[in-house]
């Protein structure tokens, strides 16, 4: 048995402490791996240094959550724990931490134990396969995990339910307190690969029916406007689906006007705004001759920051686009994503305060054409009813876990302004709506990060006797 | 504040995870650095895994004792432990773990802790030094650490005693049972080096008195056998303090007859006997000016495996010694160390179960001249008579602490024989009488890895449910 | 200045010593960097031996052509050469060297020079941009290069022509006698960047063309079998351009089915047959809703070894394809390429020596179409008349610069299976329709490498006095 | 057969490009590495480029060497060369070059090929070895490398003379003028390992009559100055044969004041003088007991650039020595060396322009007395009174080749002080008389470099066409 986690590589060595999986040896040996994000960190470092005596040594929630974990756990007191033991513990867990967070963790000479919240907010399923006389489990966040190595059976792990596995088989249980299951739409949209399956929702499937929907908005705000479209263009590789989709539904012609470089965009991670638009231009080239003279429809499926959105309308242009309009898979992105996605805060969010037209001239769009949030939910929820509503925080402002507020989030993005530099320099590829998509599943303990500073100046503004001050958030490692 | 262990560069990867400090997250987060050897691994990992329930995750003895520490610690429950509590931790550990420990731990956000078993088998000591108007702290094993980075005052920590060192100040407290305190004697012979003062002897001025009363016990044998000798030649480094007192005290020419390759030894690290005499010759080189035609006394600070002795031996006959006496600053060594210096298993020792002319053939010397054992303690100890007896197990037999009977010593030798290859190729350098000295103070927790293997299989054989039989033990790393 | 040569990077260290650019320091200073292959490398040996007195250290037949050029250089002896001298040096180098070769040179302290083979069967093209006061100019292989590094006016170097930029300008001169041009037409198919522009002919229109082309072959071959197509599905990346104009002409639906995963491909490269196999898997998979009761048109651009194919037919299948056509951009592959693709030998192309019901059967389609040769050779002469012929050689078996006989190809597929080994396990990467594109531009000499083991042989054999038998050819570093 | 060469690891990887051994392919492929310096650079430099055509890429003059070899070589035009044909490329090579110079060089297919200069400065033999029916043969510089790898009958490469080693067997000729045999005292003094035979000279000996010589004059001053002395203390390591001897000739103990960290040293490269004089402390320890209250007599073999002295006599002093006298077992150092061995300028030499006494008051000792020239010349050269003189122009400034004036030496100066971060920094190791020994042979040649920089400068002022301005010394790599 064994734990995995994939993220960006990122350059500095800094950063070596916070790599997942985590580890702690007391009590019985756990192994922790996490995707998400909590919101009330603040807290639970509290709870950690005053009542778990646990020291945190990172900025990382994941140990955070480990160290919560393995506290629940530790009140057991026991020789020999059991499954109704780590049920329980979970159980403790998610009444004690509120945000994000689907969880795999490794107990030594145990098992596997998998969890996930009880707003589901992050995807998690297992699978399984037959080898011999026995059977293989495989936890992982998107389905196609288990495709590409032979699994089969995939299941997804409810919101609130703790899966365990060892040797005498699968044990499942809803430990979590009933809450509205609420997805994290964006996985949909951007961040999952097309060809998985998550909450019994084909991502595929969900694309297409962006495109459809889209395509109706497109036409009527085309008829609206009186004006017309010569050719749809995709930028590669997310919208591609959609943007099919889109032309077979306008009648309109389909072409490849975009030429993605595959061997830059890895190997250049480069610092700050001036160079990560030159960097565009080495991933991506426009055809002439799908632009020349035409009036061109370039689909995205988001606008993030909008300075990719930006170079490529720059690019169409430059090859002889007549107009250039574009039009967003996404309804317009205003608002942080604060359960585990790593997109830039509000003030960089080129929608951010912003109407539709505004955004045209922002980034030197003729039009741009939002999909309506209406019609994603049902791109999306069309093909899982059940699902009766989806996290759609950063289109809205309403966080399904409640407790974001104005504070939390002037916090989040105060912290945001001092590491700037860190996050473009250190390369850890905030989103743009081009790049990845679902591999980036490590998220950054902002919030965790914050307290951790704020702590620290008061343990060294109180230099008393250490017996009786013993500051536990105080990193050796970093500080 | 930090806490570092130095140890021979070792190449492969595979003991990356025993590399010292070790470190634990709960409770308060401790950092833990360890020189010596524990003698009672087998019942402390069975005490880790049915009462403490801390998971074990290598070989290393040193993880071990740093988990007995943090249980002991975890037992106050406290949110801010105190002193008192510490040294009552200490305290706790003392009365659980047998064997030879100086220990150094960093508790986050409170201070440093240094202690040492109640024997003082292993040195340890503390020093300061002013920076503007507050005072650094360095505890280290040998004093000239100190020396060299401007720290002074050195003062050796006691045995049995704990030292914690926090903004406060410095606090000392004898928490250990009352027992003989015993300073392994090995460390004057060969392991410190001769500028360090351990436990208020110098090391120089104890070989130097090796030197004088080798001398007299050489005159004795060598006017019993009628031999003379032409010149005295020290093999380097470390015997050239005592063979210069013997020389002169024997009114004999002292000659740097070998002449060493300073270039050789470290680059090389090589596998197997064979391979270890060719390394000899690249280290060393006789000058056959001093060595032709002569009858020649080679003086060595002791005889441990007796290959390099052999090689010396030969190298000085191939350039034309009459005849080679070896004299050696200690007595035969016939027994194991158990107590933290990495010395080969009583069957490859040489002087196991050989007289001394035994020794002599077999290293194809014409005669060797041992130190006897009272004289050596006497050459030590007249430094500080408060020291009323020595660690002189390998010599010996007799272990200080008791619990060392044949069963262990013959468990340990059982699992050398499994681990030759490991020891040989890993290059962990076990001693041999000319290398390094006083550096290599990380020590294998030999029989913690045997235990562990013991364990495993237990485990393995019994696969009922996992919840039942949760094995703390298993190695999910390297099995 | 300066001169880079990209290639797929290979493990292996041992090819450290043919990484591009080469080097001579005589005459002058020589630096240079090639991409083709010569095909009378045995012949240039003997004279490097013989004549020119130069050692080959390697079996890069770029090695060879350099020292070529720099023994024409030396014949003239000078104190300064001026571009005189270098045009006749390379018009010397045309008549020596036969195959192809598009080259550029650093010449210490004088300037850049580039040139292409006679018969212009590699793409070789300069660009420039105004830097301040002053013009900045490139060479490279594809116009795509300068376009990303802001380079404007592309203009093709000519078949034998030779061009020296030095601070005073840039001379251009036609030094090679008047040959057939004839561009390898392979590079249209698959191996050149879409945004490219060869020799005046855009590989993006060209690919479109082919796909035109070949839906009038589909349509013809369906009809006479009488069968249908539900859906055009293309295999990504290369193939997507002429598969969307092949659905749109035949009014076919075009679908995204398979998904490309971008992180899979270049981590794992994996020796032999079997994890090629599986390589597939991870890198695409196929979504069950586009294939699933359907009769199914995959695209691809060439069909080489097959084994590709194969699996991705076989992926069509498991996800529920009723039946399984293949169109092929490009007709049967039957013959190696002695022109720098780096291409299986013979035996390993599924075309070679079968018809195309036996090349259905291998791969496991229910029927496979192929572009025609006219067909394809049209679709890009069309866009540059004044080009008369293309390189077909590895669909025709001729060769156009003649002295590619059986002899010589049973001695490059003698020495293909004898470093079949090397091949696979060193990940040379060898062409298989769907990976890289327009990168790998480097080439092994093969035969170059099979001289130099008979000679060995020679040399070996008769170990005469040394002044007499001097062997420039004996690599003293690999041998 | 191979060829290798050993110098001091510099952590920067812009020295790279000049690692020896060098290579050059035409003619023939040729293998080269040096010992030595010429100080003809600049003339040389000029011929590459107007005469022989040949870029010199590095600053080394072991490349600048190899060249003009490869050019004596190349005038032969030879298809198949003969020894005749080397012997007198290296007798007209010998010619050319002025400085010191000893070679090895391989010749691809032919053999191994060594000469060294007509002065006979560096030292350089051969030896050799049975293996089954065949023989091995080995150049080298020192006699210990032979003695290491089991290779016997040393014999010296006469001045002037070259060897050629094939499989047919060994030739040796007198190709160069005859000159005066002029081998570099300093290997006698400091550089060459004690265990070696130089010239027919054991350097064992020769500096234990060094010792012997030395004592007769502390003696004499001693008396004259009225002063008396406790101890005789070595500065390890290279001094202590020689204080072994003055001691034993003087009557007083001889005493092992200065104990060595062999673990800091090689690690620690510390840029700068305030860096070196903290490095000296963790080099070395002293033992207070030996100095404490003592008239000590310290034995160095060299005082160069006194800071390490002055740190050794503080430390004597830090510890109470009541006085401390140093002897140099050699004259004092006031002029560079310009034949290889890597030592300060003048400038920085601390007997530049000082006498004994200004010396004395610069590094702290209470009175410092040097060797005579004439003693020091009797102590080497008794054992071989065939060599008429040594090569002495440290200690006389006059430099046995000729060709070394005020010019030469300001402008090797004036570049020092360009080059003096590179050197400091970069850890190029410059002598200071404690280190190392027999291994830095590799040279810097640091007049060519020189040269190079002035002829950029007038290349870059004269911006004619390319063509008739080929500058062949331009460094493109790293200018």
């Amino acid at each position: 048995m064994g734990v995995g986690h994939v993220r960006y590589p990122t350059a500095g060595s800094s950063h070596h402490a916070e790599a997942q999986p985590f580890y702690v040896n007391s009590p019985y040996g756990i192994v922790f791996a996490h995707n998400g994000n909590l919101i009330n960190t603040s807290e639970l470092l509290h709870f950690m240094d005053a009542t778990a005596h646990r020291h945190i040594n990172t900025s990382s929630d994941s140990e955070l959550l480990l160290n919560i974990f393995a506290d629940n756990l530790q009140k057991t007191g026991k020789f020999r724990i059991n499954e109704e033991d780590i049920f329980t513990a979970i159980g403790g867990l998610m009444e004690q931490c509120k945000g994000a967070y689907a969880c795999v963790a490794m107990l030594a000479g145990f098992g596997i134990i998998a969890f996930r919240d009880p707003n589901g907010i992050r995807p998690l399923g297992l699978a399984s396969r037959k080898v011999g006389a026995g059977t293989d489990y495989l936890f992982s966040s998107e389905s196609v995990v288990a495709d590409a190595s032979g699994f089969v059976d995939w299941e997804d792990v409810n919101p609130g339910e703790a899966v365990i596995i060892t040797r005498a088989g699968v044990s499942r249980r809803q430990v979590g307190k009933a809450a509205a299951f609420a997805p994290d739409i964006f996985e949909y949209v951007y961040f999952a690969r097309p060809d998985s399956v998550l909450d019994g929702i084909s991502v595929y499937r969900s694309r297409m029916a962006m495109g459809d929907a889209l395509a109706a908005e497109v036409q009527r705000v085309l008829k609206e406007k009186n004006l017309s479209v010569d050719v749809v263009i995709p930028v590669p590789d997310t919208s591609r689906v959609a943007a099919l989709n889109l032309a077979q539904k306008l009648k309109l012609p389909y072409r490849e006007g975009f030429v993605k470089n595959r061997y830059v965009g890895r190997t250049f991670i480069m610092p700050g705004q001036q160079m990560r638009r030159k960097n565009v231009r080495r991933k991506l080239n426009a055809m002439a001759l799908e632009f020349s003279g035409k009036d061109v429809l370039i689909v995205d499926d988001s606008i993030v920051r909008g300075t990719t959105s930006k170079e490529i309308i720059q690019m169409a242009k430059d090859v002889g686009a007549k107009s250039v309009i574009v039009a967003s898979c996404a309804p317009p992105i205003r608002y942080s994503n604060v359960y585990g996605i790593d997109m830039p805060s509000r003030m960089e969010l080129v929608a951010h305060g912003r109407t539709t037209e505004d955004i045209a001239a922002e980034i030197g769009a003729d039009l741009v054409i939002f999909q309506t949030l209406p019609d994603l939910v049902q791109s999306v929820r069309q093909f899982n009813t059940r699902i009766e509503q989806f996290d759609c925080s950063v289109f809205t402002g309403e966080y399904v876990t409640g407790g974001v507020d104005q504070a939390y989030l002037q916090g989040l993005e105060d912290l945001r302004a001092d590491n700037v530099k860190d996050v473009l320099v250190g390369g850890l590829g905030t989103l743009e709506g081009k790049d990845g998509g679902g591999i980036n599943r490590e998220t950054k303990s902002i919030n965790g990060h914050a307290e951790v500073k704020v702590k620290e100046k008061v343990t060294q503004s109180d230099p008393t006797h250490g017996g009786d001050t013993i500051g536990l958030h105080n990193g050796w490692g970093l500080s």
